[in-house]
C-alpha cells in the first residue's frame, strides 16, 4: 500500500500520492491562474463547517462561470473518500475547480475549455506557527504593493492571483516580519496570504467588508464575538484607525484567530496577545469541537 | 518514437509529449500564480528575436526574485533541443520560471521554495485567426473589470495573472466580440489578452506606456514604424482619444501586426483594416524573415 500520510490528491476518481498529484502545463488553471478553489480543514477526524465551505465553493464556481459536472454530494464524497484514505485526522483540505484545457484548437475562447475538478490534502496547515500565535505574531504593511482591486478580480471567489501577497511577503520576511496584510488603493486595511483582519476598540470589533475573502473564519470569529456580547461592524478600516486598535488578530482556517502583537514598529497590548484575542482564540478551538458543526470522516 | 507534433516540453532536461506535461498541485507556480514566463516566436525554422525575449525573460526572473539555475545559454540550448525535437516549423514557444514547492515543511515563506525552470511549445498560435486579421477584428472594451494595478502586480514581468482578462473575454465573446481590452483606473487604455494596442492619428502613432508589458512585438513595431518615418509617443491614451483614432491595431507574438475594424459598436477605417496598419503587418512578415533577428534551429 502507498503511504498517504504526506497527503493524497482526488483526481478524476483516483486516489493518488501528493507528490504525484499534478497539472498539464497548458491547462488554462495554470496559464491563465483561472482556478477557484477553497480549503476546509478536518480537525479530530472530522471536517469543520464543511456545508459553508461547499456552499463558497460552489458560489465561487458559479461566479467564474465554470461547470465540473459534479454536484456538492459528489465533491463532498470525493474529499471524505480522500481524506480517510491517507488517514489524516488534522487536515488541511483543498478543493479546485480549474478552467482546464482549451479542446478546440486555436481557440482563445474560455468557453471552449473543459472545466475540471480536483482535491488534495496535507496534515493541517498553520498559516503562523502555534508557538508564535500564542506569543502574538508580527504583521508587516506592505509598502510596494496594494491589494489587486475587486473590480479586477473579485476576492469572494477565492482564487490563486497572489502576485501582491507574495511582494508583500517578501518584503516582511526581508524586514523580519512573520507575514503581511495588504491595503487598498484608498488606505484601507484589507487581507493577508491567508487570513482576515481584526480590530477591537473597546467592545467594538471591526472587520473590513469589501474587497476581501468573506471567510469562514471570519464568520465563525463574528458569531463568537457576538455571543460573547461584543458589537461586531463590518466596514471600512483605515489603516490610521487600525493603528489605534486595542487589539488586532487574524482569522484563518489555517489556525483559527491569531493575536497579532506588533504591526510594523507600533506594538499592541504591552507587544502580547490582547485578551480578547486570546479568549476568541480558545473558544475557536472549542467550536471545532462542537458536533453540530462538524462532519465526521469514516476512516477505512 | 514518440509524436510530437502536437507540441513538446522540456522539464528537468527531459524532453516529454506536450499531453504529459505537468506541474505539482503544490507548487507556489500554480497555487500562487508564482510564476513568470516569455513566449517566443519560432517562424519557418528559426527564433525571432530571442535575445530579446531571453533578455526580457531573465529581468522578469530578477524581478520576482527566482533563481532557476541555469543561465540564458543553457535556456537556449534548452528550447532549441525541445523544437528540434518535435519538429516545428512555426511554433509558439513558451519558457517558464516557478516558485516550485516549498521545500520546509510548514513555510510559507516565497524564499524557503525550490524556483524551476521548463519549456513548452506547440503549433504557432494566432490571438486572432488571421482570416479574421486580415479582414480586421472586432474588440470589446472590458465594462465589468479593470486591468490589475502595477502597484498590485506588475505587468512588465510577464505573468499568469489574468483574472481580469479572462472576466473581459467572457463579456467580448458574450457580445460577439472576437476579443477584449482592458482600460486601467484612470480611465487609459492598457493591453488585451495577448496584445498590445496602437492608435494612428495622422501620421503620429501612439501606444500606452505604464501598466502593460513591454511587448516585443510592440518594440518591433515601433522600430519598422519609425523606419517608415511616422511619430511614435509612448504615453497615456485615455479612451476618449482611443475612439478619435484613424486607425487601431493590435501587437503580438502570436500573429504581429492585427488590425481592428471596430471597438464596441464604433468602426474604425470604414470596417476595414487601416492602410498603415496592414502595410506594418506586411512588413512584419518580412522582418520575421530577416536573417539578421533570426536564430535558426538545428533540427535532427
Ligand atoms: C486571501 C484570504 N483571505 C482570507 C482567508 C481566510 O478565510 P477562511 O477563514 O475561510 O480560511 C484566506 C484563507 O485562506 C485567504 O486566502
Ligand atoms: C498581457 C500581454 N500584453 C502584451 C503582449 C504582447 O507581447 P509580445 O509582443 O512580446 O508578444 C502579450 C503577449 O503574450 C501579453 O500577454
Amino acid at each position: 500500500m502507498t503511504d498517504l500520510s504526506h497527503g493524497a490528491a482526488w483526481i478524476g476518481g483516483r486516489i493518488l500520492p501528493i507528490s504525484e498529484a499534478s497539472i498539464g502545463v497548458t491547462d488554462w488553471g495554470l496559464t491563465h491562474s483561472d482556478i477557484t478553489y477553497d480549503v476546509a480543514p478536518v480537525w479530530g477526524g472530522a471536517f469543520f463547517r464543511l456545508h459553508d465551505y461547499l456552499d463558497r465553493f460552489f458560489a465561487s464556481i458559479q461566479a467564474v462561470r465554470m461547470n465540473i459536472l459534479m454536484d456538492r454530494f459528489e465533491v463532498h464524497a470525493a474529499l471524505e473518500e480522500m481524506v480517510a484514505a491517507s488517514g489524516l485526522q488534522d487536515a488541511y483540505v483543498a478543493m479546485v475547480a480549474a478552467r482546464g484545457p482549451n479542446t478546440v484548437p486555436g481557440s482563445r475562447d474560455p468557453r471552449d475549455c473543459s472545466n475540471h475538478f480536483y482535491a488534495w490534502c496535507v496534515p493541517y496547515v498553520h498559516i503562523v506557527k502555534p508557538e508564535q500565535a500564542e506569543k502574538g505574531t508580527s504583521v508587516w504593511i506592505a509598502k510596494s504593493v496594494r491589494r489587486i482591486p475587486r473590480d479586477s478580480v473579485d476576492p469572494r471567489a477565492k482564487n490563486y492571483h497572489w502576485g501582491d501577497f507574495t511582494s508583500g511577503l517578501f518584503e516582511a520576511k526581508e524586514q523580519g516580519f512573520e507575514t503581511t496584510m495588504l491595503l487598498d488603493h484608498q488606505g484601507n486595511v484589507t487581507e493577508g496570504p491567508g487570513f482576515n483582519v481584526f480590530a477591537l476598540f473597546g467592545e467594538v470589533l471591526v472587520t473590513p467588508e469589501h474587497g476581501v475573502l468573506q471567510g469562514i473564519t471570519r464568520q465563525t470569529v463574528m458569531e463568537i464575538a457576538r455571543a460573547r456580547g461584543l458589537r461586531v461592524e463590518e466596514r471600512a478600516l483605515p489603516l490610521e484607525e487600525l493603528q489605534q486598535a486595542d487589539e488586532v488578530f487574524l482569522s484563518s482556517s489555517g489556525g483559527g484567530v491569531i493575536p497579532v502583537a506588533r504591526i510594523d514598529d507600533q506594538s499592541f497590548s504591552n507587544r502580547a496577545p490582547g485578551p480578547v484575542a486570546l479568549a476568541l482564540r480558545s473558544t475557536y478551538f472549542e467550536w471545532l469541537e462542537e458536533p453540530r458543526l462538524r462532519s465526521p470522516i469514516r476512516y477505512g
